[in-house]
């Protein structure tokens, strides 16, 4: 067992750099080590004031590194799988950032190299999960105080979006999350996708067809529906509303201070997923780090994002047809089970 | 014009001895004039301490006395038709429970036999139209300033279930509320109707499959939706949220006494319709006398009646077909233009 | 027994042609029958589209009118006494606007003019006790369930006040509704005031000092306290904290439509008294027209406009003094036991 | 500069055994070298699972260590001055748990022996200022948006107390909290203190007046106050309205799952300081660190703990008296200007 984790971060962009930050500041036990980064200014750029870091422009140098004991994945999705197999190759500690890789068949690649390697080394950045109303949400749901979970509704807003988003990305970057939501809250797999295009706001550029509703069911046949709005201006907002056969929880109402002020009564909503949800990212991330110095994972696994980016596949054939398509799977492996 | 309404009430159930009361004691410029019930006995018991009112056992004859100058019809569904032609031929002010008929054939001689008279004389008892919040909602909408309309998230839920109640029910009684909630927030008609029914709670007796989610398009692609939900213990509820353009607007949230107590904060849940929409009844009511007594109608017409039947007929088939049912419509009469 | 009450309002001002409408359109079992406003024209204007109704300078002369069997006063509070003490003289049911006179002295003038009659024919208009959420405090209160009541804390805020509002006003017109909530809700007297003047708002005209604080004792040793605050600017707000053995209830939180938009989440605040209370006018007006048609008073006495007026003295001494001023009462009369 | 402070924590009750885990586990830059109590079973106990630190019974001894570079102290109140003698003058970084020594004259020695040392060396551990909605409420104040501040009122309620538990104590262990945060709100001193005892709980023992109302008024005649409620049973609660001249901010407010079941709204109430302050007390030790390592202090002074203590002696004598004590300061340091 290492004191230590000694950190590759492998992508210096937006959430990379807030990954670094993290690290350098905020989480015990774990120190960046190296960042990665094709631009190496970017790197350079990341790792001032950060006693003992490199920056480097190659992942594979990093690994290599005999500092290094530990890597952060936070790459554009479709470069993950080079890295995750070659940090399989070395046998350590992988937190790498959703998704685990953009379809079905390279994630599946993934999870066979884990599993002849035979233990866990990858988490997956779900990071909802380790928010503390999800985690609230989960317990009452398993606790079964209120009975059975029947029906879950969220609701996905976001304020804009970024130049050259796209109706896939809409699936594979913002609805990924209730995909896992919703096997993280019913412990089931999604068995179909279904996608409702009505009346289209003004505010979405590019062609994109916004809000979206998109309706899933669970092996046990909980029905799940997702509001996806992702030019909503007014602000971000996660919110999820679970019916058990005795209650109704909501979780992911406004907080934060109450004015009352110029006619109106309220408060501030978040404008983005950092003011949301970055307390769950250090959560999520001392969560890896303390699992990681025992040897384990302590959240989501690559079945979990093999088992997403299935879910993906089948929304995106679903917004296209109009119809409900189901999600195929392969079976689960044992080291998963 | 009369100063004054003389109503006779037919009916004197739960829904009839409540319109009694209400008219008996707060409501200004109308009397109850008569009570007509199957079961004499029980209209002998509502009129009770009502100077001037009778009780009958037959609704002809009510319309055909004297002092009775308007009827309000809160019987059984069933029974509506006849009374109604009987008092369009009359040319009285009528209030109709709803359902206007059960079914839209029978709801379309209605709009026939009151456009061949002329003028609106019949107002359909929904009712939520007069709730305090639904007519902020709508005015929201109207008014523009938050954009075009896109989307309408419903939850309707009861504790409970009266003997008896069946899933069509569940469509023609419950969901009817919603059928004119999503007409009169949109301004548009309903064309399709599907639902969704997944995992049912064990609380649903008689075979009911309870809760169900009904998705419903308007003219303009307007995505609604509704969780319905009747046996859902934990009390009554009936809430709206609204997708616009530049934002969200929610309606029926819980208020009343903030308590905190034992580990908890938080209040009572509404028990039944009757502490949720008391108000809304008085208002309706209050609306129509208004109305009636300059000759008019003050709330949803013959045609809401039939429109909604219509809607009605739509979701008992999808209910059993799984798929989405288009909603048929005869053109409009010009007199509900 | 009348079967309706034909009232006779004095004063034609904003208070009088609120209840005027009111009664017109609202209230059950009453009528206007006569205006009385010492300018003729505001009182021909205010009975416009009344039939039966007449317009009046003078108050004897109404009271004289035959058709006239209840008279409502919305004069001025330095008017009263004398239109109270010919309104005892009749025998006839009153409702007063609060308050019943401007001093403790003319109250209780008053108080023995209703004693020496027998019976209790005066309702003083503290509209607050017809709330609903103060009615539900209330019984909170009473019920025990959560203990005795210990402290109450008060918010009261006002946008702004009107020409010529002054810090006795302040004390007069907005504390006394306070004085008559806490003993409303504990059922005592008020034993003594203070008043704490800080730091003053630069948006208080003509000298007023705003806000204040307001320290309350009842005879039991219950702690009330009222931020009062007349030129809060931001919009109308009347709330009450209650702390009790094991509970805290709170009433007059903010409600209506829940909006999220532009970046904050929250509603619209009552602009004045008519939106925040106006339900609770309706109810009180009611309630007092049903106890009058059967010879009562349906709510606050002229004993509760005496023990306010004596509040309301104590108060503004304790504004000049700083001191705890004690308040002297005059043995109930056996009437109002 | 030191790469990461290792820390000699004295005391390991429930404050200590509190911060020793926090340390252990997701406080950044930070270690647990050493932990002292005169109860060496509970100082050993306290160091299980933690590589390098050691168990003390002494802390002169602990200060005397190579290994121990910085002091967090965590023993009761009245052991504070001695080890802060010591602290100082070994010129290490110190985070002294409130308050900083129990009376005003001892804490004004501490003062001193920080001036004569020439740079601030003492944290005192007021965590409520590092409560992210406290933080808020502060900006809020201090940005002047909605006008200058004016009135102050907070509820501090504790479910129950300890054993031996005080009216002193009540001042100083509770009402303590809201001496800093007056000051904080306000960035200016308590002038006076006053403390009304009114009607009292059945279940506070030991001869306990609960609750209090606690009157306070600063330099510039910002009124603000205090109820304490210690044995108030529900949970616990901390919560502030802030009255200024354009609006009113309310911070402490529920949060947490909204749950509807069972007849009623709402959620779960903190049951203690650790469950509804947990998060601050991290960032606050955070920022200690942090700023520990590049050599100042990261929040309130050894002023701000004297201060308090001279509000802590005027609040006794004012239960003591009932009349208005003035607060009496001697002139600040230039180091704390």
């Amino acid at each position: 067992m290492t004191k230590t984790l000694r950190i590759a971060v492998i992508g210096a962009g937006r959430m990379g750099a807030d990954h670094i930050q993290r690290l350098n500041t905020r989480i015990h036990g774990a120190e960046v080590a190296a960042v990665v980064d094709v631009d190496l200014a970017r790197a350079q750029a990341a790792i001032e004031g950060i006693p003992g870091a490199v920056a480097l422009a190659d992942a594979e140098e990093a690994l290599g590194n005999g500092d290094v004991n530990a890597v952060l994945i936070a790459t554009p999705g479709f470069l993950h799988e080079d890295i995750l197999l070659k940090a399989i190759a070395k046998d350590i500690p992988i937190l790498c950032e959703k998704p685990l890789t953009p379809d079905a068949g390279s994630a599946w690649k993934i999870v066979e190299a884990e599993e002849k390697l035979g233990h866990k080394r990858i988490q997956v950045g779900f990071m909802r999960r380790f928010d503390a109303e999800y985690a609230a949400l989960g317990s009452v749901i398993r606790d079964g105080e209120l009975g059975e979970l029947l029906m879950l509704h969220h609701q996905h807003r976001n304020p804009t979006t970024p130049a050259g988003f796209t109706n896939e990305m809409l699936i594979n970057d913002s609805v990924v999350h209730e995909f896992d939501a919703v096997r993280f809250f019913t412990g089931e797999e999604i068995t179909s996708v279904q996608v409702r295009l009505g009346k289209a706001t003004r505010n979405a550029p590019n062609g994109q067809h916004d809000p979206q509703h998109v309706l899933l069911e669970t092996e046990s046949g909980v029905l799940a529906d997702v509001e996806i709005y992702v030019n909503a201006q007014f602000g971000y907002e996660v919110a999820t509303q679970a019916s058990l056969e005795t209650g109704i929880v909501s979780i992911g109402n406004d907080t934060g201070p109450y004015v009352r002020t110029a006619g109106r009564w309220g408060g501030a909503v978040a404008p983005g997923f950092e003011a949301r949800f970055g307390a769950a990212y250090d959560t999520e991330i001392q969560a890896w780090v303390d699992a990681a110095l025992c040897g384990g994972i302590g959240g989501p696994s690559a079945w979990d994002g093999y088992a997403t980016a299935a879910c993906c596949e089948a929304g995106i054939e679903a917004q296209r047809t109009g119809g409900k398509v189901a999600v195929a799977l392969k079976p689960k492996p044992a080291l998963y089970a």
